[in-house]
């Protein structure tokens, strides 16, 4: 195998360039993974936009992309759980496994977690990647490459309806029909929501929702009064669990506002906004309960077995896909909006 | 109009007598249903036959049948909700409202709760039964009667799976395919369960569930080792959740030996046997934790939606119908598993 | 007895007068009490400085007063638990017991709650007030009726030391050093916080606090940044809990600064401003969850258990006490923050 | 230093012989520590006794004690958070931070887990013990080497109280006042537990816990129908939690019928016997929750701040000292529950 490989690097704001680097190396515990598919993340299209996003910033080249499966092309020497060939996805943070948050099982939480595509740490719009073999996942048969690229968003939907401890029969409202809004929608309903609205500001995405993924109601926040329509459709009641999953400060105010009294509010991604639109008394008048998410742990098995089960549809999802050539493409395009897209992949 | 109705009286053990008795009152915050379908439970064909079923003796004539689905008939002075002619189904158990128990929301363990079909508060084996209105749903137009009757075992089987806490990609195993374990399946799986194991004795039955209800894997206990298939099936690890809804000691040793390290026993249904015949050492060694489960609280309303929306199939647990006159004849066949029971149903 | 009463009745903002007005009635599950001591809350203060309180309005003659201690004068036909001359505490709302909160034990959150001194219902600076039985629970003989009157804001702290979730070892920081602060550093304590911050702009009130209930820390917000004595103390970590008491824009913003990853932020009382001023990115940074109070559920008896056994201290935060003809004053020393007072008591 | 040390070997069952073995190496993230103090556990006098316990079997020399405390020796390469002359404690369970159950926290459940003393693995009856560094704590200055020994067993009771969900104002039963029962009786009272009963068949044990640890009541189960006792004492309406720390048929007998109904029950050690002595319709009348005790996780930070802040007693535990020499007589003793002993501690 040759040591050096194509990516697809960030040099700073709007600039990727495909070329030649070094092949990541292969450390005991590690495998390194033969790049199959790897989703285009909202995440990825901001630090290709910005340059940055929150707090990080790419001083360096860096390559993005971490919704990654691939095939193991070679083993470390302590690695006895796989074999080159075996068809594999990638959870792509390893955390310390020493501190108090690893030790507690929030891994997630970690001071030290290495993260792919966040400065500092190379992803995998690349030919090759590596990873440690215990973050690595073998992937059923039935599920193809491009799904297993997905099981990432999806686990940030899975963290997300655990974190709102959904249970049988609960009602979901969940603000933001993208990928995450739509993976959302799936979880909440494996998970026995019996009653889920979903609500967009883009009409053409929710005809699509609607048609592949059947919410109880999916309500255009442009077109008519999205905490009207709720307290219509719930007898005034409002529903047990919101998710905010579009990021914008519309949704945001919405939130408590169709909450029922002791609902449950989470909050999923990093909004681009500093202070926060809710109005007290509302917070305090439903009794609310309110989280936040930021990744997940110990999701990926789960996302398998859904995906495996039937359970969980990520074909519907995928709408484009590009070359390793094409990665600034598919980041544009996902950065735009366009073209009807949900979810653009990279196939390398 | 009348004051009276017929109704199946149990006098002693194994005697029935369809009979005219009183027709209940209906007081302020009451409503009195004409009863149009009643489930037959296994508590009452142990009733039937023994005259008495743990605790409960029966010393006076007894109405049975808790499983009740209606049309509204009558209302009393205070209720508003609910209009003569309104279709409907019964919480059989009404509690005090005052105790510690019911002001913790758990009013299952209410000491002065009046549960239909005890001794001491007749059941729905009749032409009426009265309940208090807040404990009488609406039933949707998309449900029938008979499917409304075992919104009651439903809510059994929903208070297992939510005291199980199943969570999105749980493995479950469930010893024993009567209707409750049936119920169990799919409220699993509606839970989020991706991987569920069903064992009976009963060759007929488990083809049955096998063809209606889909589970992974259903074992016949008379031909195969439950605790080596689940043990093959799940690499050695054992399954995460375990419920025990066949009350035999068979079954209850096998339950600590199939559990996941960590993993959780749920006990639905009271044994016929005084020892618990677990091993100390399985209990410890797998740190497992176990539970019993006694009837239900707030379980109703998620019925009627898991229903509504097609999350559980009740109508294919109904095997066979009776008018009231045969009463004795559905106790019967349910006492004795006849003719490929799994539920009956009495028409009133 | 007479069937008049002397009662403290608000007229309007700023306006209390003492007059003769009927005594309450019995029905047949309530209880009269000669009512002993009533603390004064802030609510109150609140009510009497501005005629009105969030959204509630006084348009009606109003006796304030929901912290109260008394002694049994009479009791309704069905009351068996009490007898003439008992010494009792009231928690004084009662819920419908018939909705879906009442009946999964929040009933705290009843939409029908009848809760003492809000519009509609009066309250106790008054000689008698009556409750339903079950919601009035017997005095020690060791605490005294001071004390018992006490037990409703201490009632507030459990809830909050209960949904924050507070285990063994937790580290604590309360904002804000009034009498609900005060009981939530004892609560707590009480539930194993083994690291306990509160902060306060008073000093005296902060010397106060760290002389009778031995705080690990005080920190005089005014003085000294919180944010960086805290970080300095948790050597950059943040505390587990934090708990909101002081209901100012100032300290609900350092609350998400002071968290620990995956920390609990606890919200008790209504703040006085419409919009939240916490930074987005650090409740996202910080992974905090976030909730509010509203009352409590199931605390009394627990309360009285803690004061009886010596756990927490009552008697400490009393600093004034006045007779009913004094009410007024009470309340507006209690408004004023005059004078050193923590918590003042009418003693009808 | 030197490359051996002294250390207490045992060969077979009773027999133990103090010798010169190989001083353990120090990699690179581990630390050496020069032994201080090591409590005696019971597992221990188990294999020290009968040469094994549980499925563990002694077939290679093994030195004992796994409670244990000193001073830093030697530093690995890596490790920058402690230097020597430090004074620690270890925890003495090292997992595999890989597995399923190390991600979720759960690391006392790891397959894979090295545990001090038990076959396989030395522990700490010698001068020196290595141990990674992240699994070795700092000793504050308040607290004496006996005592950080005795962090071991509290940090059982720590985990015991956790899983027992014991919340403000809790009744707890302790079956059982030997060192994790008194241990249990203090971190009960610590996490807000108001009456706290413990039963004993040893009057000299009784009268020192009560002296010492003062519950509110103890009872010799010899003497006195603990049943009858509980039942008085809370009205008939049992505890809210119970705790089996003695390991007896006769204790786990007890347990379902002095629980509150709903109640929980938690088995601390493994019993000598096989088969469960409850009577099932005991657990199902009363609808309780059970759960075993296997170690602990994250609670050696806890457990030193209990004990740093005054609020656990680990001195009053301590009966006896050994020097290394007389190891063996130090398990004699607490094999033998001689001469009032609670607690020995050995000192090399």
């Amino acid at each position: 195998m040759k040591k050096s490989m194509q990516a697809a690097i960030l040099k700073k704001a709007k600039q990727i360039e495909v070329q030649e680097v070094a092949r990541p190396q292969v450390e005991n515990e590690e495998v390194l993974i033969r790049v199959k598919a790897v989703g285009v993340c909202g995440s990825d299209a901001h630090f290709y936009r910005d340059g940055r996003l929150a707090g990080w910033i790419v001083k360096e080249p860096l390559i993005l992309g971490h919704e990654c499966a691939g095939e193991i092309a070679e083993v470390g020497r302590s690695v006895e759980e796989f074999q080159v060939g075996d068809r594999v996805i990638i959870e792509p943070g390893v955390p310390c496994r020493r501190c108090e948050w690893c030790k507690r099982g929030e891994y997630n939480l970690c001071p030290d977690i290495r993260f792919m595509a966040v400065p500092g740490v190379d992803g995998a719009f690349a030919e090759y990647v590596s990873s440690e073999a215990d973050f690595v996942y073998p992937l059923p048969d039935s599920v193809s490459y491009e799904e297993g690229a997905l099981m990432e968003p999806l686990s940030v939907a899975i963290e997300t309806i655990k974190s709102a401890k959904i249970e049988l029969g609960d009602s979901v409202a969940i603000l933001g029909a993208g990928p995450i809004g739509i993976l959302c929608l799936q979880a909440a309903r494996a998970a026995g929501a019996t009653d889920i609205y979903i609500t967009d500001v883009d009409e053409n995405r929710l005809s699509y929702v609607t048609t592949k993924f059947n919410p109880t109601l999916a309500i255009n926040a442009q077109k008519k009064d999205v905490v009207g329509e709720i307290k219509k459709i719930t007898s005034g009641r409002g529903v047990d669990v919101i998710l905010e999953a579009a990021g914008t400060i519309e949704t945001f105010k919405v939130t408590p506002k169709i909450a029922k009294k002791g609902g449950m509010i989470v909050l999923v991604g990093i909004p681009p906004f500093r202070e926060f639109p809710f109005q007290a008394s509302q917070l305090f008048d439903q009794a609310v309960q309110l989280r936040t998410i930021f990744r997940y742990t110990n999701t990926f098995p789960t996302a398998i077995r859904l995906v495996d089960k039937g359970m969980v549809d990520l074909k519907s999802l995928i709408t484009h896909r590009f070359s390793l050539d094409k990665t600034k493409e598919a980041l544009e395009l996902t950065m735009n909006r366009e073209d009807g897209v949900i979810k653009a992949v990279v196939i390398p």
